[in-house]
């Protein structure tokens, strides 16, 4: 095994803890089940799948729901079963398989199970219909479950109840609050992606090619241990940077003066996500710098205003806000005042996405609630549309692209049109897009940035050009 | 676009031609549909699929189905048909998604598709439900399909005719006889694999811990374009080699002799799967290099004797034997001629696995009609159940494994345990496994060896010992 973090050490991860935090925020919402009916939580890991007419399965990525109250993480074919009233956790884990030991070695015995999670007691799955049963008939419980897809063929599927929405909401706003054990995790996985971008900045000598930068990334991020990533990483040059989710990542690099990656390590089960722009040749162009300055400003500003009690969306719209300032002192923007301008939302075509979203076990994490649908087009894609609590972990990650596709919306709408000086902004287009992404955990007093690697234009610059000038040779930084 | 194979550049993956070949080969099980009654193949392209509860997409693996009769990859919820009497092949494309644009980017278009792909004619998806009525009312026409997994709610999924066995026969012994554009593509898989492997080799200075293994294979495997790997890699190192399918890839190598890397590069949906073992300090043990010797034997005997006509379980066999001869010689194992320790079976707790399987599009490719229910076990897991032909690839995968619960099976076992000699087999433990692996295409005259990494226990020696004395600095095989 790898390392992690030292303060972890000999500590599990806090299932029961998890577990009776979900109680808690259910029963705020089925005061009943406090005291007179029973009920019990039950959640199937996921399953090893096989890719279809091919004996080869594909990676396993863990229910999060059950790694929540499990810790458990590659294991196939498993469930938990919390009973609230005796909170009590019970792990259940497949069966041996003799056949499966010579290809896979041997699985975890009850035993090193029950030293490893944080639960009461672990059993083989086959034991779980009579607990069921048993649970279900003579004891009344109600036994809620998030769905019965991994297992709906198998009986005791007829046992549970599924998709109840105050069972996710229970869920939901547990996950939404890391406790210091999740934080560890995080800050770990944040540390590796620090890491990590460090090395991409300092590898242009042999990065040609975007698929050079995913290698770079994905190199450093699995030497850390860092087996799997919050998601595809994005790696672009030029113009493709104005994709959002660009994820060819073969391009060449050649006559470009852009590079953006946005990539992020996860550190058992727990994702960062970070992104960082820098300049191919170790100077930034003037529109590059000046796009980036933008952006740098954007997220400054917004981060300086994180903490408690803040709505989202207010911080949202501030980056748009900065973004309309810019964009009137380089000329892009004209003929408006800063409010006509934001009241056109024309800002929405150059910063399409929202300013961040929750960060935890998925990248885009739950209990953000968003709203595909709103009416407004500047929040539509916002993650996040609430006020921010202590706890949450939140991604602050605006940045301005020019997609001719998009820019194109923007110039039939006379009612935009008319603030873009087209002369000006024909000039940025070379650049693509800049986005800076950090991860920020909110405080009680305000903010901590996870994220350690600089975004710094000046310091990135050097970055650069001390790699180019290392040249071919010894340019790795190994970690 | 990374560079390719330069003989195919300008060259379309031959779709045509595999959608003739497949009706070539059901129209001799199924001669009706020459003449009288017409018939057409559809097959539906993977779809992008959610993570459960979760906006992030598992990575699409094409269906390799679909993939062999259009060439497409990294496209989501396209379909081919192709009309056996007119031999006229049709892709259907997703229609564009404007609101997903702005994040992936513009798709193919219609007439792009149509210069890319070798196909008779481009269409949007939303025309395929009235192609289907047509074909299937006016023209009567019967719709063979694989299946309808991915369009089961769609309601032409009733106009087609899924799981025929004469069609799985036909796409099954197409894809078996590979054409020189496939072999082009594998070639160059196998070319990315023996520099991955390389690599690996060469840079034990850094390689402390199995996942630095893994991430050498990967880094090099992907800044050549080869973005995926044609399955998990397993990386191992002391016993853990004993572990056929070892995933963990995360143990200390300190301490240890052996290092066992079982990784396949893929390009564009083309397979190569190579295994290579090395010691750790450049110098092989006594007992690793015995045993490295006998593997090497194995497959080499095997190998000399692969051609057309050739039964895959008598080189299987063959592979057997040359174990027990050198078992024998080492006084592993004793009290028998090597045909009564034969018929024993006790080779198989040693070499539990099949000698090798077909290779193509899947690692374990389709048309080998493995028998896992064959009450001889030393066949119940050979992948390949027939006569080899001109045109298929193999493996040619030999090894030796001191697994101590398989051995125990032996142990357990009198007609077994009396050939082993416990006390001399003790000494090879630690060795924990080799296996040698290439990649072989059977031509007319024999065999062509696709693998060009070194095998050669001497030459291995130099490389690593080459690596090492490099140091920490400038060890990196860039290519």
């Amino acid at each position: 095994m790898q390392q992690g973090p030292p303060e972890l050490k000999g500590k599990k991860y806090p299932a029961k803890s998890h577990a009776l935090k979900v109680k808690q925020h259910f029963l705020t919402k089925r005061p009943e089940f406090s005291n007179d009916k029973q009920a019990a939580f039950l959640i199937a890991g996921s399953n090893l799948n096989l890719y279809p007419y091919c004996d080869q399965t594909a990676p396993l990525r863990q229910n999060r729901y059950f790694h929540y109250l499990t810790g458990v993480e590659q294991i196939s074919g498993a469930f938990v079963l919390f009973e609230l009233l005796k909170e009590k956790l019970t792990l259940y884990l497949p069966e041996i398989d003799e056949d499966d030991v010579m290809w896979s070695g041997l699985p975890l015995s009850l035993k090193e199970a029950k030293e490893q999670f944080d639960v009461d007691e672990t059993k083989y799955v086959n034991e779980l219909e009579k607990d069921l049963n048993k649970l279900t008939s003579e004891d009344k419980t109600t036994v809620f479950t998030t769905d019965t897809d991994e297992y709906s063929t198998q009986s005791f599927a007829s046992l549970v109840l599924a998709k109840d929405n105050d069972f996710f909401y229970a869920l939901d706003e547990s996950r939404l609050i890391k406790d210091d054990y999740e934080l560890s995790l995080m800050r770990h996985a944040s540390k590796i992606t620090d890491n990590s971008h460090l090395a991409v900045m300092s590898a242009l000598p042999i990065e040609k090619n975007e698929t050079h930068i995913h290698a770079e990334f994905l190199y450093h991020s699995i030497r850390q241990g860092s087996k799997f990533q919050s998601y595809d990483p994005i790696c672009c040059s030029g113009p493709n940077c104005g994709t959002l989710h660009y994820v060819k990542n073969d391009d060449s690099m050649a006559g470009k003066e852009s590079v953006l990656i946005d990539a992020g390590a996860e550190w058992k089960c727990y994702a960062s996500d970070v992104t960082r722009c820098f300049p191919i040749n170790g100077e930034w162009t003037k529109e590059h710098l000046e796009i980036y300055t933008a952006v740098l400003d954007m997220q400054t500003q917004v981060m300086e205003k994180i903490k408690p009690g803040v709505a989202w969306e207010d911080l949202h719209f501030l980056a748009h806000r900065v973004l309309i300032d810019h964009f009137l002192k380089l000329g892009i923007f004209k003929n408006g005042t800063k409010e006509e301008i934001f009241k056109s939302k024309v800002s929405g075509w150059f910063l399409p996405h929202g300013l961040g979203h929750l960060l935890g076990m998925d990248t885009h994490d739950v209990g953000g609630y968003p709203n595909y649908e709103d009416p407004d087009p500047l929040l539509r894609y916002l993650r996040l549309r609430r006020k921010l609590q202590a706890g949450m972990v939140v991604t602050d990650e605006p940045g301005i692209y020019f997609s001719p596709f998009l820019i194109e919306h923007a110039l039939k709408n006379p009612e935009q049109k008319k603030y873009i000086d087209e002369e000006v902004m024909e000039k940025y287009m070379y650049v693509g897009g800049v986005r800076i992404e950090d991860d920020i955990l909110v405080t009680e007093e305000g903010y901590e940035n996870l994220t350690g690697i600089t975004s710094d234009p000046v310091e990135i610059s050097r970055i650069v050009k001390k790699g180019l000038a290392r040249g071919k040779e010894g340019f790795h930084v190994i970690v």
